[in-house]
């Protein structure tokens, strides 16, 4: 039986053109059903497009399911929940709570997404704060993931200690990491080093049945010592834009230079395909978009230009995050944390029964 | 009047050789004396070689102050700075109380830097927690300063509201900006994103008399969109790490894509040229190291790795620092802010007159 996920038709820049190109390469190379959420015919459009082209696609197990609403990248993501009942997003959300999907999978709006997910789906039993984990290129190779970066901001130590038992079952399920190294971000190695969250974090993680190497820093993110980083979403997020600026910042200044003499120009030209393995391994669109961990269902969130091998490998990501049953473990290992006189509040979080 | 600058010899990975070369670099192409700070014969040793190789080199106004002791890299700061009461640092430092120096520039330790400045030079009136800049290259060319990113951690709004009026007056005097922008690194735009120390800065920021653009994201910081960026010394130093590691996995990818073809190779060559500019474009040593802003005094601090070049502009930038009058600017800029009920306590923060 393939494993069925919901896909956002409407999310990313240039939608719906890469989710359709994403589902038809997904249900080629994988073992899943796709359902394409979205305008109909719109969708529907692209898709006959396709199947003209190559007829063979007619046969592949995609499906279109209509929603009326789009919600805008723009959009603000706590009233477009509100207002927009019927969005693709929320449509496609509710197909994973009611079970007719296994996953469900976005290249629209983050905050969106994250408040359509945590409310539509709701938090895990022994999760605070649902957290969106960055999957990223290191330079030995292989992926690592930063959590959380979509923004729980001024997280308690207790978030971070939670953050790392999903971190790390995602690390070892997903890349199939036998024992992950899990690292705190901060600001010096030592123990003593950081600020009052990452000290009061320390304690706790170093008592969890984690590979746990201490702190870590954000010259770690990259270099491959460190395969699971945990953080205040705001850290996170600051990070991972820093990154997405500075990755930018290069590659103009790196074609400017080039551009500079005409030997350089015909060096160019030579090294191209050096350059598009380069740029490939730089790219996030290989490594299947960035997982919302700690929710009672499947959501990965890709990059609003995203195109349609970030999307196929977005749908193979929510198919394995579904087949490995990760979310039964992350509630499994969460119960191995020892309880506590005063559990945290959720702040942001919303129950998993509101009206949807 | 040359402007006397008092360099740490003893402070980069590679020291003497780069402070060396780069006060003899700073005094022929900067109106400056140096006085080299450091272990006399080993100083002696590379000066001798230098005017040996190029005898003018012996009519330089450069100066031999011996200090015995040495801060090395992976010493504790709080320890060393107790324990060497006659490392470089100090005694260069202890040049800038005396007047006898205008300014100071180190490449060593800047845990030991900051710390020891803070406790020789102590900080100026109405500064609670002096920072440190980091200045870097933007993709438009124009330099860009972050700050904090000398580990002021746990920082109140009030301290961010300082760390702007330093940074925009730096910015005006060194890069001569003439309403340099002021940000406030958060990770939405909007004037409610952020946590709850960039919420509050934000109200305090906008009422300074600054080009203040409100929140800016780590995207912004290489995009040249804003010239300051003010945050939280634990942001700041996770940012620029950040970079740093990013930097290097991107230089390494680039060289692994470059070897794996004979035209890439043959490009690679044709295209050397390029690939000096970029890597100097990339490169912080152009800019001259990081300022120690809100100190009695003028201290400039450079990356470990720092060469003769970084050397000289650092040498260039403490000149300029004292120059343009920066300390007393800073002063006067932090009258204008208006006085509130509780002035924040300044943790970290050694009174000046201590012992030295």
């Amino acid at each position: 039986m393939p494993t069925v996920i919901a896909v956002d038709a409407m999310g990313s820049d240039r939608a719906p053109k890469p989710e359709v190109e994403g589902a038809i390469l997904a249900c080629r190379h994988h073992d899943v059903r796709v359902l394409l959420i979205g305008r109909e015919p719109q969708i529907r459009e692209e898709l006959d497009r396709e199947i003209a082209k190559h007829p063979t696609v007619g046969n592949l197990p995609i499906e279109i399911v209509h929603a009326t609403e789009v919600i805008g990248m723009g959009e603000k993501a706590a009233t477009a929940v509100r207002s927009k009942r019927d969005s693709s997003m929320r449509v496609g959300l509710r197909l994973v709570r009611e079970g007719r999907a296994a996953g469900f999978v976005t290249a629209g709006n983050t905050g969106a997404a994250m408040a359509t997910a945590k409310m539509v789906l709701g938090a895990l039993p022994g999760v605070d704060r649902p957290a969106l984990a960055a999957v990223f290129p290191t330079s030995v190779g292989k992926a690592a993931i930063l959590l959380d970066v979509g923004a729980n901001v001024d997280c308690k130590p207790q978030h971070l200690e939670q953050f790392a038992i999903m971190g790390e079952i995602y690390s070892r399920s997903i890349f199939g990491m036998s024992k992950p190294k899990v690292g705190l971000l901060s600001i010096g190695e030592e123990e003593g080093k950081g600020n009052e969250l990452t000290r009061e974090a320390y304690t706790l993680l170093r008592q969890l049945p984690l590979n746990f190497l201490g702190n870590v820093e954000g010259r770690d993110l990259y270099n491959g010592n460190v395969d699971v980083i945990v953080c205040d979403g705001f850290i996170g997020n600051v990070a991972l834009k820093v990154s997405e600026g500075l990755v930018s910042a290069v590659r103009y200044l790196l074609k400017e230079s080039l551009k500079s003499t005409i030997s350089s120009q015909v060096g160019f030209l030579l090294s191209r395909r050096a350059f598009e393995d380069f740029k490939k391994r730089l790219d996030y669109a290989e490594y299947g978009g960035a997982p919302l961990l700690g929710l009672k269902g499947v959501c990965i969130v890709g990059h609003g230009s995203s195109n349609s091998t970030a999307l196929k490998n977005a749908i193979r990501v929510a198919a394995q995050f579904a087949d490995t049953r990760i979310n039964e473990k992350i509630e499994k290992g969460l119960k191995s944390i020892p309880p506590r006189r005063e559990p945290p509040p959720g702040p942001g979080m919303q129950p998993g029964s509101a009206p949807i």
